[in-house]
């Protein structure tokens, strides 16, 4: 019997293995999928994308390639080298097959010094996010080529993109022509290299696109993240369905305040994170409200909304319907407006069920 | 020897020291100080309240209560009472001696009922923030009262407010009106029941109005938390100087880009939590910038900023000194926009110096 007294992320499992299931489904192979455990962290959850067939993965640090290191033998860090951590690089280079990002000559120079076992190394691209990345046409890409061409240490992986300027796409057709971009950017430098290295590859993120594209090819390897479970940016972006969003953060109700239809719950910013949307109006909401019934939920109360967060406190704007219904003590579901931030805050108090 | 190799909170502890004395030397006696300790959550820092004469604290969660029961036997919990915690209650009320905080009757009956040991009890009155709280007019003051008047477990504490609204005060002089106007409320409902509860108290939150008064008296207790290390949210209150905020997240440089005057550095929204303060333009910033000596620093660079924030990067636009003088694999350090929050997420990586 699940005891749950205070905010904890409810994992719907059968709702996270259909969103794997549906992305797999994309692809010509599931081979071609590396996806991105940095929303979950979760080993419940790497336990389904493993009975599902993936035998690779992405994780956006080197704490996080430690952590699933235990379970996972080919992961990719996705995220511009720290050569700071270059003692942790080194003892998990001996363990797994473990691939780096890099974007400048000097962090490679520096890793051919260092490194004590054998690495892959992809090239970031800049396909337009303007984060982080070396643009296609920038001489530093060939310079860092040259650089790893007779390395024994440093084995060249091909180029890797994030497209994350999808989440600010104003329609799911801007979002595939982001990815269509993408697509003739990243197939363009592969071709200029791969007389040269033959198993370079293509490798691209983000789920947006991924979810939006009806079909996955064009690119060598995919790695979206967020699919698994989804949220309330994704629904607004068009990745998903509402019924897809796979995580509810369960939160105590403290107090209720009729008059002014406001429910305070045990839940804030340090469980849900200050993500928040915006409507046309300015106002804020930093999660929809579900109901639980044996923690499973239906989203159908469109009217109440959480409406402030702060350090603990959540104060939730609900219809009089739910004002009615809810008692001080029981507890209340919120879909999360970022669920890798939220999953993130709540790596301790998960319940998969 | 200090080796930061990834996001990290370092507390500048000769800043924490002065910041708890200056609020100590406004105060008639120590004894009338009851800081929040949610800021912090850390038993370093802690030892300096203790050391400066404090002895007893605010926190507001049973699970922040749990974690310093240890070392302090006075603890009140600001925050409405969850009672599907009441086992932890329990346990943590044999032990300590626990403040509990109410609105409802529903709960005070639920207490009466369920308590095992003695705790004190303060209703939250709502003096304008309406967040949590009754009005001092609210009849449930009354209900409340009378069902606790001849109880043996539960003891009256008092009345109890925060004041959170001092945070979207436009003036110093707004923040001293509110806190003006919340010394009137509940010295009323104070005066309304002295006769029948002689040793009842007013208890009073809240770093910008306590920072900002030059004397703290007119309250028999005082309860503000984020003191300790401030930030730039609240110099932009008016409630410190800079050269006061006690914590900067120290921050892995992993790539540059010239051509746009950027920085990335290891260090997201996971890191430092997504609050941002913005300008006239809606520009956002996501923390100020400043560079280490030995980790102290001193802020200086008014041009640079963080700009933006993903899980684990953060973009900096940065002057032209600056990118010149940092290379990658140096560390740079950002002073949070709500230290709170960036506290709460680096709790198991912060160094005080």
């Amino acid at each position: 019997m699940i005891n749950i007294n205070k905010p904890s992320l409810i994992i719907d499992s059968l709702k996270v293995k259909l969103n794997i299931q549906n992305m797999i489904a994309k692809l010509d192979d599931v081979k071609n999928l590396r996806p991105h455990f940095k929303t979950h962290q979760s080993k419940d959850v790497s336990n389904i994308f493993k009975i599902l067939g993936v035998k690779k993965i992405t994780v956006s640090s080197v704490s996080m390639a430690k952590y699933f290191a235990k379970d996972w033998n080919d992961i990719t860090i996705a995220f511009p080298v720290n050569i700071l951590e270059i003692d942790d690089i080194n003892k998990l280079s001996r363990k797994i097959t473990l691939n780096l990002l890099v974007e400048s000559i000097d962090t490679v120079v520096y890793l051919q010094n260092n490194l004590k076992n054998k690495v892959g190394l992809f090239i970031k691209i800049d396909t337009g996010y303007n984060r982080t990345g070396l643009t296609s046409e920038d001489i530093e890409v060939s310079t860092i080529i040259n650089e790893i061409r007779n390395s024994n240490i440093i084995h060249f992986k091909g180029f890797l993109a994030h497209a994350g300027h999808t989440y600010s796409a104003k329609s799911t057709k801007e979002i595939l022509s982001i990815m269509d971009n993408s697509k003739k950017i990243l197939s363009g430098i592969k071709n200029k290299y791969i007389h040269s290295f033959p198993n370079i590859i293509t490798s691209y993120g983000d789920t947006p696109s991924c979810s939006i594209s009806d079909n996955l090819n064009g690119f060598d390897e995919y790695r979206p993240g967020n699919f698994v479970y989804y949220d309330i940016m994704q629904y607004h972006l068009g990745s998903c369905a509402i019924e897809d969003i796979a995580v509810a953060v369960a939160c105590p109700v403290v107090a209720k305040h009729k008059s002014r239809n406001e429910i305070i719950i045990y839940g804030g910013g340090v469980h849900l994170s200050k993500e928040f949307m915006e409507d046309d109006n300015n106002n804020r909401s930093y999660g929809y409200v579900v109901e639980f019934t044996n923690y499973k939920w239906k989203y159908q109360d469109t009217v109440s909304y959480l409406k402030s967060l702060s350090q603990e406190h959540g104060i939730l704007k609900v219809s009089k319907e739910l004002m009615n219904r809810v008692e001080v003590g029981s507890l209340i579901g919120i879909l999360p407006i970022h669920s890798c931030m939220t999953a993130n805050l709540l790596r301790d108090s998960s319940i998969l069920v």
